[in-house]
């Protein structure tokens, strides 16, 4: 079942810059994770912004709620989730 | 090059619904031709709205407006174009 | 799987009465059938609109939108959809 | 009477953790005595945030703010109130 | 128990004006017989707009929804409904 | 004349707790002074947020952003005025 | 006691020209008028819209919005009102 | 002296195509005239809209307004005007 | 020329007294030189806010930045700038 | 390929002056640079606010997002890109 979801990130200023790369670099693994195992299939930088267009593949909302909340960076993330349907004119 | 893409659909509720179906039915083959040759590589129906989100993948800026602006629905539709780049942690 | 879904009716001033209500007949019937077998457990009007805010428990997001753009309002409805998930506090 | 409630979360990201811990906690505590004395009735997640719909069944409206202003989170949530009635064509 | 509501009112430009001035008689008798017995004891006019700001003093949201959906300009209004609360530091 | 005023009241959460507690003290006794002399003849908690709708008596503009601005609680609020007149329907 | 007002015009486009020509020959003459008098010191043109930033300087609340509501294009205009006060630079 | 503008063309859907493709042409010559002596460098199409984000270079404010209220599209449009100076960093 | 100003000012709730004193004092020099040279016509305090709807009366575009960012507020406030043009019923 | 991108500086208040200006510095050289190369062929100042429009003329998106990502400021801008084609009446 999918799910479009946009995040925009916002790490606070003051944040040690160790901190905050400790941080991305475990977000770009539990990303990748996910991406590998097919249930984050698509993920898109958004031109000119720190924020992403993603799509998750997942069997249904509480799924997608305990994998979008575990995300390293979802206390320094604005989310936003539109579900998905079969578009009566899509071949795919 | 790709872009996130909403439409959404409102078509005047004095139309003839004839007429109506008749733009429906272009629409439909004018999207399904884009989706076998490429450009129109997804499409998802938006839960509860007469409204899709598209991925279009397109040479440049000049062929996404030509494509759009020539969909049998386009005079009944609001339209929003995301320009889309390359995530950093995309393994796609 | 539970979603919060908002509906906003709006029906043009120029529609014949006899026609607005023929839909709202069916509009009642169509809803009381979905209350009757599970997948519409709550409706309650807001205050002072005529608008409502529904909760559906379906099986994914493809049922919800069928059922949802099926309803006889439909063209004449603004609906915006908020899927749930359990929340750790929740003692239901 | 019911009221649709939404809260959304505002943490300040400088907060202690153990403080953090502390109101949640007594949050957690709050809500599930007023769920087990019917007067918080529904408590979902919303999907992707740090944020909740919730229905609340009270005497009036002073008793939905004291409840409401007592929540040991008040301080750092955006609290939003629906008062709801009953459908005309509601079922339950 | 009180509550704010403001009313913008849409009167259709092409009803015709015999028929606009009829609903706007009916609007003034139901708007003074509740005003009369106490249900409505404030009502406003927005400076420079068709619209007001009104104060209702009814039992519960049920109450208040009937009122409000009952009003001859109903269908030509944009309602909005604040619950208010004893305010710790009012003297009345 | 009369104003409808929203007041509302963001302390910044590092304030030291017994600064807060002096200010809105203050606030308290400025509040009710007015209320009592009768320039500010309504005040409502509004349910589920820490804001106010008030009503103000006052002689013109001036005198009410005189009141408005010495508020104890001004350097901390979003305060938004609508000039209110006389409705045609209203029998007060 | 001045207060800035934005109108905004909007003639419904399938009014025939020669009634929007009288309403518009109507409105100059009662703006001219209210000029003349003092109590409409400014009206200016926003750039590129067909709308007008004014300043208006009259008694109270009541005397303005009667002039604004016999404004012969009020039925075709979005009308907004902000209060104004001396301010403590000014100079004049 | 430059300005940005946005223009969105809402085209009423019951205008005949006659009546229609002939205000476009004059739209056209309007604007490449324009576009000609110097005063309308820049015209770009808006992906996906029946839009256009223009640069204007003329005299001043009243000069700019008679040439946008003049356009044949003008009572079809929204216009949002943007005032642009120099930037200290630009080297044109 | 002219051009309606808004200016919101923020100031931040830890900026030392003695700090935001001096600024305010600069503020006020500065505004004073340029209402008694003619540039600022017009300043006024929006009722209830800390903010201020002024006219300017400048060459062109690029004279209005260099006047608006000089302002010893400028750091701590958000513009926004409207270009005015001749009303054609203005009679002043 | 053509751009609109808008740029608002959001410099935090606490940030020391040497770093600020550094930074500025940097920006500077950097925008330079890409002026003269031909990718970034206008940028213009909004006036009265610490933002600018700019046009941007690259190969594709991903070229925009490399540019816009490495401005020495982006960390404190928010930025808004709008995708350009060409419009059929421009003659440029």
């Amino acid at each position: 079942m999918l799910y479009l979801v946009r995040m925009d990130v916002n790490i606070p200023p003051d944040m040690p810059k160790e901190h905050a790369d400790a941080i991305k670099a475990e977000e770009r693994e539990y990303s990748q994770q996910l991406q590998h195992d097919g249930r984050w299939p698509h993920l898109w930088r958004v031109v000119g912004e720190y924020s992403n267009y993603s799509v998750f593949d997942v069997a249904d909302n509480d799924e997608l709620h305990t994998l979008l909340s575990g995300l390293p960076l979802f206390p320094y993330m604005d989310i936003n989730v539109t579900p998905l349907a079969k578009h009566p004119s899509a071949v795919e």
